[in-house]
């Protein structure tokens, strides 16, 4: 058995947001009981992480890191159509994931306690974007 | 349902060759109409990215990055048996994709309109490399 | 059809560990001919590598980029709260993976000939990490 459903989430630009209950509770609708449920961006320029859930700075940090590792506005990139942030997201996102898929079981996603999912945008900018649920089961 | 292919591409060496079509006709070919897509390289030194597709700078400013970052003949690596590039090439494998889901809609892939995919070869010499398409729904 | 198992590691501290075998045979009992393997860890401070099986100089370059990278003790991180190589844990992880598919055909795992499959432990203490294997064909 195979649903899927397409979420479509407005961020305020770059960070990260939390998505853990929105799949949380389309994977609970779907009622499969053991199977996978994969979660994918439709963009180069935002991504996925599972990350700890407990203690913000942990994200502040994760940002402040990518933001040491892939500095806006650097001069190595050519491209910079839309701005010192353009580049530096293709960068950032292929680092990261645009797909992952987590174990169902139980009929309910099987994350870790300390796993939260988070989609994370990458441009300065507030973007619309478009997230694919899928469940198999 | 699944449905499952192996591909064999030649790439000139390092630098990213589109797989895009060979990936969206197998599933075209699959005729599941709402799944999964997964895709995966048998290799420890060429992996997977979804890139924007519009601009090559793109990936020439990947690749760019990735040669800062992951150096050719850094005197860190203790393994170089194949040469400057070989533990590099395992490390960018590493930190980039060996495999990767799509979600598959309406009977397609469900890109997002700038995501192309991409067989990332990281050796500097040509190289043979298989691939994996499993097609699920 | 879809088979589920989940596997408890204890491991000695920082450093790679493997699983491939103990993910092969469950696949093998699975009695699954064609299909995909999943393999996830529930924690954010340990990840997954697929790595060159055949030296093990390749698996410790890797520490070595990785400790150069995202060094234990960085003055950047707000948070340290399990000590300095708390937050460096929560990067490696967002770097690598926390889940990975890997084809099934002819009822075996299909992974290449130099593929090992590693369960990437990023804390300098002992930890006991559990993972979940599916597998659906």
């Amino acid at each position: 058995m195979t649903v899927e459903k397409t979420i479509d989430i407005t961020t305020q630009g770059r960070g990260s947001y939390e998505i853990t209950d929105a799949v949380r509770n389309f994977v609970h609708k779907a009622q499969v009981r053991t199977g996978l449920c994969h979660v994918f961006v439709h963009h180069t320029s935002a991504s996925l992480m599972l990350c700890e859930n407990a203690d913000p700075t942990v994200r502040r940090d994760l940002e402040a890191f990518m933001s040491r590792l892939v500095p806006d506005g650097d001069p190595l990139y050519l491209h910079a159509d839309e701005g010192p942030d353009d580049m530096p997201a293709h960068v950032r996102t292929v680092l990261t994931q645009t797909g992952l898929s987590i174990p169902v079981a139980n009929g309910q996603v099987a994350l870790g306690t300390w796993q939260g999912l988070y989609l994370w945008e990458h441009r300065t900018a507030p973007h619309r974007r478009t997230i694919t649920v899928t469940v198999q089961g």
